[in-house]
């Protein structure tokens, strides 16, 4: 029995992806009840050519759907409404015409590490921010706002360092910054004049030397190898520039490799620094995305309180992809400068935000999510470490990371820049290893961030991959 | 009869003041249901002896309450709890602690201009910020956001300057910025080399004046008179200094004076600043509060499309006075430039916070609000201009402002800033002209901002500057 074609009010002229487009209307349907629980959908033939488009692009929206809890697929039945609510919608709620972007999502990508919004506590969210905007003390003018951030979200933060980090500071040693990329350029400001140097990993992370070069100070970059930054090469990078002032390390999972810095040379890191009276900067990003090993304590868990070194971490990816809320904690003076530099670029940050985060750590929905999120990242992890080597084997090579939302995929023989190209021709976007590099040659490596991909994404994007290989004869690698 | 004393909630150790604290705890039992619709309180004196405070902090936890709407005085027979809930409340919701600030907000000021929260549309954001966080868009991945700002919001604020204000532009042309502040600091980074000079008015907006010298940029004053910046004195000044490459005015409301740019010295002033080549940043902030008179266009209405004129906007007192939203418009290549500095900086806005302001200007949500403020907004001016008058008589001058939510109040043979301590040990805060200075004698004078006091609030802050005068007998100023 076929069910009546769907009336279904699609944007006349959508700028983001069609799919995406057919799904919102889906979904705004189902609110208004003008498509019941339980319902059956047409079969994405029939809806296709009802709309006039291509197949696969019904069945992308009804697969975007379904991951997200509004349909349901019974095989050999059809495509349902799902009875109950995905989580984070009550009841009827007038669903927006879609925010969609000027520019059309690749369908299939690698990002860089980015999370998977769906993980994220988007209900709790909004009920905080409700809280935080409608209270009477905010009403009243009392609360609107800190340049070093809310208060509330500072102490909120002091106790979540402390219990899940082993991080002992106070509220006065915190700022609450828009996201990493502020942090990082405050922190270059209060830790550099313009014109001195400071110290990266090569490869590393280029939008930290965006943020340093805004600050006005000049990137040198120091080789990493499998334990790492190399502290031998940056003691004689020290040695021989008097003008470096700062280094820039991300000892937990190393951007891009993802490897972790061993205890020795983190020792040894902090003597150099301690020994040149230089300041360091310690980006401790997916701290929480541990999947093995005993937790690692960042080096601001181990250094002396007064050592000038700066901790910065970011909340975005536990909170919502489209929101930049960060932190840096350091010592005087230097907390002090960083205040006022962001002070002068902007006044303070949004304080129903920060007043919402911080009621999320406090009720532990925070931490409830991040566990949540681990467990299907760690699986995600798996099958794409098990899909690498089945269709790639000898073609790659890569360490299981131990943390972190991505994989450091090694090519030998073959440019990744080459392999990216036609892994682009062929429907997959990903990063090859000239995105991370500042001089030196170009590691042959991809960073494969895998965490915003279900598994059958995963296991696509990866046939995409071997079917794509520059190396030797294609036909010998056939799509599985 | 008396009711039963109420067995109130307060927070242990409140960081702010202790009548907000008391009027959160009521709040929290009239939610949780504590407290019925219709209940009467108990007296101030008999709650203040029950919990062992002063009556004066009861009073003012009740007038708070009053004012908001959780309340309601019946004169003879006592205070009760509102049988409606306040606009912005629908039923019970959880409300927070007390997100109180570390410092004590002072009971009664004359802020810079800052507007009254409950103007705001807090329920009207709130549910646009949770529709915009649980959109099947955005948790797929499509809209996390854009360096230049969610197209939604740079498409809907397309349509409102054009058709508030006549500003013909295109989202192209439209950064979205973290407020005025950043827009700013984006502005003099793309405009100005490091050591080139902007000329401001004086007295002038001296956190204009950071952002500038925190991109790099040389701060010189120019004089203001009665028509707002003096454009003879600007041409001698570009006549004299060649490192002087940008103008930033103020020429809606000059900021501090309030006293608007007419129009034959506007086309003077763009005609000097197309003569010189140099850049114009026009800073139309309060647009939105013009209370009489025909509506001024901006410059940017005017101004030829390639002029290089950067036209920055605030949407923070129309959204919410805890969040910061700007905009600026700039032909090319100034706004690369911008979005360019911006990047380095803060990778993007909050794509949630842009989506909900789309919402909130395509619904009309905040042309509603706007209109209802602009007309409670004139009413407090009109208080405040009248009780000026009456009790200060010929100790003061000024002229009723046309717009904007602040007043300059000129004050003859007396220091301000004398005069501002003595109030400030009788309970008021107020800006003197010092806070405006950049290097020229001290205007003799205040900024009020009025917006966010009642009028009762009003009234008792006028009799407390009144009874402040230093100058002549004191005695002879009775508080009225």
């Amino acid at each position: 029995m076929s069910s009546p074609p769907l009336a279904l009010d699609i944007e006349k002229d959508p700028r983001g992806p069609l799919f995406l487009a057919i799904a919102e209307a889906i979904t705004r349907d189902i609110l208004r009840g003008r498509l019941s629980p339980g319902a059956r959908l047409p079969g994405t033939r029939s809806l296709a050519r009802a709309l006039g488009v291509h197949r696969n692009t019904v069945n992308a929206a009804y697969q975007e759907l379904l991951t997200q809890g509004w349909l349901q697929a019974e095989p050999a039945r059809g495509t349902f409404v799902a009875r109950d609510f995905p989580e984070g919608m009550e009841g009827p709620v007038a669903v927006p015409v879609a925010a969609v972007t000027e520019e059309v999502a690749p369908l299939l990508a690698f990002t860089d590490g980015a999370p998977d919004p769906r993980m994220m506590p988007g209900k709790a969210l909004a009920r905080a921010f409700r809280r935080a905007v409608l209270s009477p003390a905010f009403l009243a003018g009392a609360d609107y706002g800190d340049t070093r951030g809310a208060p509330v979200l500072r102490r909120a933060l002091t106790s979540y360092l402390a219990s899940d980090r082993g991080v002992v500071t106070d509220p006065g040693r915190l700022l609450i910054t828009r996201g990493c990329q502020m942090a990082l350029f405050l922190a270059a400001k209060a830790a550099l004049k313009p014109g001195q140097v400071i110290a990266v990993e090569e490869p590393g992370y280029p939008l930290a030397w965006e943020a340093f070069r805004a600050a006005g100070a000049t990137v040198r970059g120091i080789p990493v190898d499998e334990g790492g930054l190399s502290v031998a090469a940056l003691e004689r990078a020290l040695d021989e520039d008097s003008r470096i002032e700062a280094v820039y390390v991300t000892p937990h999972h190393q951007y891009p490799t993802t490897v972790t810095m061993g205890a020795a040379r983190r020792l040894r890191l902090l003597e150099l620094v301690e020994r040149h009276g230089v300041t360091l900067i310690e980006d401790d990003y997916d701290h929480e995305y541990r999947f093995e090993g005993r937790p690692v304590l960042p080096l601001a868990a181990r250094a002396s309180a007064d050592l000038p070194l700066i901790y910065v971490g970011s909340l975005s990816k536990l909170l919502s992809p489209g929101i930049r809320l960060g932190y840096a904690m350091a010592p005087e003076p230097l907390l002090s400068a960083m205040a006022a530099a962001r002070a002068a670029i902007d006044r303070q940050g949004d304080a129903p935000l920060e007043a919402a985060l911080a009621d999320l750590i406090g009720d532990g929905d925070l931490g409830r999510h991040a566990r949540k999120a681990r467990r299907i990242y760690r699986a995600r992890r798996d099958v794409l470490a098990a899909a690498l080597r089945e269709h790639l084997g000898e073609r790659v090579a890569f360490e299981t990371p131990a943390g972190g939302l991505a994989l450091w995929l090694r090519c030998e023989g073959v440019a990744a820049e080459t392999w990216a190209a036609r892994a682009g021709e062929a429907g997959l976007t990903l990063l090859p290893g000239s995105c991370f590099a500042l001089q030196r040659p170009v590691p042959p490596a991809f960073r494969l961030g895998y965490a915003a991909l279900d598994e059958a994404r995963i296991l696509r994007a990866v046939e995409i991959l071997a079917g794509s290989w520059p190396g030797g004869k294609r036909d010998q690698l056939e799509l599985g």
